[in-house]
């Protein structure tokens, strides 16, 4: 099992992700603060890693709190939640887990429970998550794999596995199932610039799982998809609007369309905390853009010119009308999105 | 005037492409080995850019010679001729030189010249070959700089600028022509992994002309369509099939799905050398794989894990169906290519 994040007695244990997969190194977090600083610096990242990370933060800021009721502890905790709210502003899980871990707090408050309590409650739901979330992978992957087909190459971009999770992975537990399911698949990693998830994660995870992996550049992808290589596309997402447009990283919508050109089935893999009902359509989600040094250097080597002009959106969003499935733990969506996520969101409540 | 090669008494002198944008040295050949080693190593690059110089390559190979007549010259020049044929596949313009320089050699020989006019005679062939790459981007950029909007972004895929001709460049130098005319562009540079010749060498001389340029990494270029950024596309290429089918830097063929998608005209800018007519379709044209290395390493440094796969085609072929129009020095060509090519070939004879 690949240790991406873990609860320790002096904190939260994290593999360094930005050291990997030369350097398999370790990071704890044993306050808030660190929690944030790690997840502002992409020692770990992924939407349903950060959500658990943040909820771990949070039953950080209770535990080490000297906050003699939970009265006195409440303006702390707000603090505690708006400093880890405040780290990255896509992906819609970390709002998720804060509001859990709020629901949590209120409703302990509310019992008037004692800080001890409030220590102990805080912590096992960060646990429940935790335990949920690889659960969800595992359910999500059941019902992905069974859409993969039986043999060929499956294309999928940045990095949406168990590194991204608290284990197994959303798109690579999808294929980690098929696989499980006696599939044949053969992978293809966009490497994913400009931070390289792909080639350095996914193909890491990958490789550890003795599962075949292709890593290519991010401009490759069409040529191999008209060379007949690419049977199916599973990538992750970072916020699912409420009409199924999916924001997941830069360059999933190149992806999505060449897939589309190509008729070749586009899927998105991600828990039931990645779907915002509160956002109508992905133009309002926001997108993050990153410092212009993820783009003009590489390991403290500079590759463009001084001065020339950098974007660097970490994010893009896939219209719903690219997307053939939506792959979730609670079944797999399909178009129209508007109607299929409304009716599952009820059905759930 | 960017110097990517020049004749000097000595040889050949290159400007080191791989050693831009940060330092600016230049390699001199002396001989014709050291000039297909140049163009192996990608010190220089570009269609047009290899066709000059394995043609001023031929030239040293006579130059340097020492056998004492044309007649004892010739297996000679047949293996000078061989070697530079053989650095590099799918630019077509390579071959285009060499042939021109053997029908230069072989009417030389018919008409019983002295070593010293054949000496002579193909150093002014190759200078003339020099002269008429630089007219015909000046004359290409006219045609295309017309073609461009008044206002708003260009994007451009890899180098097809001075630094890939002898000077002006085919994509850039219909965007240098657009601003001459008193347009007002910004141009959008992908960065174009794995070699980064849109990072390191586009951005390098638009910069040098004051050109206002953004790099972006490769997968931006469908968000930054989506948001309006973007009213054009530019590429050059390497070789262009019968039908209109084009090679072009690995990567283009995404670009022109991309641009279709979006409503956006994608043009391809090439001088008539780069037309094949011999070869039938796109599908026949033979794709350089360059070295793995070039994907899993950067700057000495490793980015992927140990042994997993890795494809690196260092080109691929956008099907004629994508391509607004094709930007020659003879005019421009619009669809049905396979008939506005034949045509434009035997006005031409």
């Amino acid at each position: 099992m690949i240790p991406t994040l873990a609860w320790t007695p002096e904190g939260v244990r994290f593999i360094d992700q930005t050291r990997l997969p030369l350097e398999e190194s370790y990071v704890l977090a044993t306050t808030y603060e660190q929690v944030a600083d790690v997840i502002v610096t992409m020692v770990v990242r992924g939407a349903p890693a950060i959500g658990v990370s943040a909820a771990y933060g949070v039953a950080l800021g209770a535990l080490r709190s000297t906050a003699a009721s939970t009265h006195e502890f409440a303006p702390e905790f707000e603090r505690v939640c708006a400093c880890l709210a405040g780290t990255r502003p896509t992906a819609v899980n970390l709002f998720w887990a804060i509001d859990r871990m709020k629901r949590c707090f209120a409703a302990l408050r509310a019992a008037d429970s004692s800080m001890a309590t409030v220590k102990e409650e805080l912590l096992a739901e960060a646990h429940a998550m935790y335990e949920e979330d690889i659960a969800a992978c595992k359910t999500m992957g059941a019902f992905g794999g069974a859409l993969l087909p039986d043999e060929g190459g499956v294309l999928t971009h940045c990095n949406a596995g168990a590194l991204a999770t608290c284990g197994y992975g959303t798109a690579l537990g999808v294929i980690r199932s098929a696989i499980e399911q006696g599939k044949k698949i053969n992978v293809y990693a966009d490497e994913t610039r400009p931070f390289l998830q792909g080639a350095r994660l996914t193909a890491w995870e990958l490789m550890a799982d003795h599962i075949p992996t292709t890593v290519i550049c991010d401009n490759m992808a069409a040529s191999l998809m008209r060379a007949g290589k690419i049977q199916a596309v599973v990538v992750g997402a970072d916020r699912i609007a409420a009409n199924g447009d999916a924001a997941n990283k830069i360059g999933t919508y190149n992806v999505a369309i060449l897939a589309k050109e190509h008729g070749i089935p586009f899927y998105v893999a991600a828990p039931w905390s990645t779907i915002d009902m509160a956002t109508p359509t992905g133009d309002l989600i926001p997108i993050e853009e990153r410092p212009a040094v993820e783009v003009t250097h590489h390991g403290g080597r500079q590759l463009t010119p001084n001065g020339v002009g950098i974007r660097n959106p970490a994010f893009d969003v896939t219209p719903a009308k690219y997307i053939t499935a939506i792959i979730t733990e609670r079944g797999v969506l399909r178009p129209p999105y508007g109607e299929s996520l409304k009716r599952m969101n009820e059905t759930a409540k």
